[in-house]
């Protein structure tokens, strides 16, 4: 018996809460596989992704050993000191030491061990990246579903980030005319806000305070990503389309995001593309206008990543002189060594965060082959044609303490394994750092990766009663969204009032 | 290739939120599968409970077509217009009918067409039974897993029935010496409030308002049932145990349920049926003591509606003269013939609320074979064995405009479900009855059968962020219990205060 049909005969299942769950014994090691929840198609994929690696793995598949029961421990001790210790360290005068976190030296001698400004910076746009994800809408009852489910004014009040010193002022929508797998979330409903168009991220930008700290004026833009990518393999393998006027190509899934656009659109009369050159564009020639320094920080986890690259090298083009620079998480390889190379001529500095055991960022390179059933590493093949660019910060899961061993695909992708692992990495000799603050709660809000002992739920960022509330007849309705939260393409569009407060607040502190 | 074997090659599997899902075209109807999510032993169960019923029913299996946009019709006016309703309908005196509603004319013509004093009691006991449910802690990271969330003074304000008249005046823990599948809940952790118990269910009694309304002092034992029983049919081949002193006999799982006790444990030092008989006695004699008539009304919905039945053949012998009676929802066959005879020389008289579609009540009657591949409906020869007892109120699914077409055993079998069909009944002849006010969205609160019209999400009881909050230094925890719902045996024993408060009330309403 050949050893895919053994794994496939063999292969248990078995459900717990929203995640599909593939279990195999690697030595002494329980293999895990989480596979996301989501529609059949796609559960098929990631059930193949996980046969396929088992197999290339070697591994022997057997049913999970039963979950021993937990030793009140040590645990406890840690825990309880956690709980009562502040989540961030005190801000520090970064001003004269922007260019070196942003990538003026290429991050030589900064990543290992790990300068502690840079830690914090990483950290810092990693969670703008993070608020793309926790306040989209996912209801697909709800007809606005796919949209932010907060206007921009409250957006970061309502993910936590209430005091990150950053303003949002845009938010950017995008459609795709390329069949993309799995990246477009859409409503059950006939009648919703936009039917092919999805929320995508945002621009921000610096308030006073903090350009103060960081040495000059801060244009952020945050891309949204996806959560299970698994099925982009098969579009990676056929599909590059030139960017630019020389021989830079890139992957047409995320160009098609990128710069789709529809005149009957709502939403995406202009491409994503468009809508954030034109903000960003806007936002420099204001704030360069006013005699300031300026810099434009690009972020973005696994797809949102990939956009973040294509959006750099655009920026980079059209705004000569100006710095900037992308910190992506997890994100996949965008294009070829031409694309990279034009990259560098542009002055664009990447920092790229990686999980060593997460596959996305492998990706293209690790592929199924025709007969989805193992992979293949073709990067022997690949490589000339998609090239990672910049500079790797590279954490390994292995490393931390609160993670539980066992091969975990969702896991290692997460945006917050991601983060978690930079608040406690010091360099590759070092133990996990003992002194770091972020909440390791955080981790498991959308996967299974913290130890048990931790006895934190998988999965549990949640709304109460899937938003359901009881009124006051005692019925339980679905509210509808405040009027002010509900996406309005002309509301958007209004860029006069923008004007007219950032030239307010300009005056004020020039005033005060 | 036979057609067992066929379904089995095609049968899909998708993941819907916690719920395995196996879809079926049967004609133009398509039938879908609801399976619980549990353990992986239970979901094979489950699989092939669906496998063999599609196979018994001769369905031939396809992927479920693609769901379609919703449109927006009539039902947003009914949703507006059910929105501002009341949900309950103002009380009725009944106090000269109580004796009718409980049976003591076993129903006779009360339940076709359906009389609307007995609608409401039947909803008002279906809800003390739903109350398990909703307080009960599944969380298998609590060391509190097992028990109810609330202490008992709290129950019922905190499960929405604060005004229902009654007092909570005991917990019931149970545990078992057999292993009957999927009935114990269970923490992961080693320091837990027990480790073979669970909250089984509660006695209350009814306040003098009430008592008042409904003609006599009326005690209540609700009893918790499972959720997904599919796993009883293998027990339930095999098992029948004597009870009582002549030939009556009872499945010995369920019997264990009731009866198991041990010295070493926390809360069943006395068995569910030692505990619960010595509270109902107390209060007979207390309120009797006082000159007051009195009933005790045992009700449960699945495994509680199969205590429920032992539980008033032990009150009938041990009270004898009491009117004891029971209203069951989706309750299993417990019996032998001889059971059912000995509790009609009790007079205890038995409302089986049944749903048509419920496979449950069907149990045992229809069991898998050896071979597991399909059933047999065996009622021929287990029918002496396994005897329903008392009157039926049967229900249809399918007379209820609200819920979805399509089979559903999970839906069918769910208590809500049954509610909402009660508080529709008129008779067999009639349509739903349109001024029908119990909440219908109450019914997707653990399944997946609204119509998607409603856009009411599927199994959308939920804590938010699974019972996290976050605390004062910005960190995800898990609140400690508050120590007034902490499980106390010491405090369940604490009869005496129970005494007093039960003379202190009595001597009040008599003062005033």
């Amino acid at each position: 018996m050949a050893l895919s049909t053994m794994i496939h005969n063999h292969l248990p299942t078995t459900l717990s809460t929203g995640v599909n769950r593939i279990s195999a014994i690697h030595g002494h090691q329980e293999v895990v596989f989480d596979l996301p929840k989501t529609n059949k198609t796609s559960n098929r994929g990631a059930r193949r992704l996980a046969e396929s690696l088992s197999n290339l793995l070697h591994l022997h598949i057997e049913p999970p050993s039963s979950r021993k029961n937990l030793q009140l421990s040590s645990w406890d001790l840690i825990d309880e000191e956690k709980h009562n210790t502040p989540t961030t360290s005190p801000k520090e005068l970064v001003a004269d030491k922007w260019r070196d976190i942003h990538g003026s030296m290429d991050w030589d001698s900064l990543l290992d061990p790990l300068h502690p400004w840079l830690r914090r910076e990483i950290v810092k746009y990693g969670e703008f990246a993070q608020a793309t994800y926790d306040a989209f809408d996912f209801d697909s009852f709800s007809e606005y579903c796919g949209s932010c489910r907060y206007n921009r004014n409250k957006l970061f009040e309502k993910v936590g980030l209430g005091k990150n010193g950053y303003k949002v002022t845009k938010y950017i929508y995008a459609m795709s005319h390329v069949e993309m797998p799995q990246w477009l979330e859409r409503s059950h409903l006939m009648d919703t806000w936009s039917k092919h168009s999805n929320w995508m991220g945002y621009v921000a930008v610096s308030d006073d305070e903090e350009t103060h700290r960081i040495g000059r004026r801060d244009i952020v833009v945050a891309w949204r990503g996806t959560v299970a990518p698994s099925e982009w393999y098969e579009d990676f393998q056929r599909n590059l389309e030139p960017i630019g006027v020389g021989d830079a190509k890139v992957e047409h899934g995320f160009l098609s995001i990128y710069t789709s656009k529809n005149e009957s659109s709502r939403y995406n009369k202009s491409s994503a593309s468009e809508q954030v050159m034109k903000e960003v564009i806007k936002l420099v020639q204001f704030y360069q206008g006013n005699g300031e320094e300026v810099s434009l920080t690009i972020t973005g986890h696994s797809l949102g990543g990939a956009l973040a690259l294509l959006n750099a090298y655009e920026a980079a083009t059209d705004l000569p002189g100006l710095h900037v620079s992308v910190i992506s998480f997890g994100a996949p390889r965008v294009g070829n060594s031409a694309f990279r190379d034009e990259l560098d001529e542009l002055g664009v500095k990447t920092l790229r965060v990686v999980v060593k055991q997460d596959l996305v960022p492998r990706m293209p390179g690790i592929v199924f082959n025709e007969s989805l059933q193992r992979f293949d590493d073709i990067t022997g093949t690949l490589e000339w044609v998609y090239t990672h660019v910049g500079a790797e910060l590279r954490l390994d899961v292995s490393s931390s303490p609160y993670l539980k061993r066992g091969f975990n695909p969702l896991g290692f992708h997460s945006l917050e394994t991601y983060l978690h692992l930079v608040d406690g990495f010091l360099s590759t000799d070092s133990t996990f750092r003992s002194n770091a603050r972020r909440d390791v709660s955080l981790v498991n809000k959308a996967c299974d990766i913290l130890v048990d002992e931790l006895r934190i739920p998988s999965c549990w960022y949640q709304l109460a009663n899937k938003g359901l509330v009881c009124n006051e007849h005692g019925r339980w309705v679905k509210p509808r969204r405040e009027p002010e939260d509900i996406p309005s393409p002309i509301g958007e569009a209004h860029d006069h009032n923008l004007r007219i407060e950032m030239q307010e607040s300009y005056q004020m502190s020039y005033a005060s």
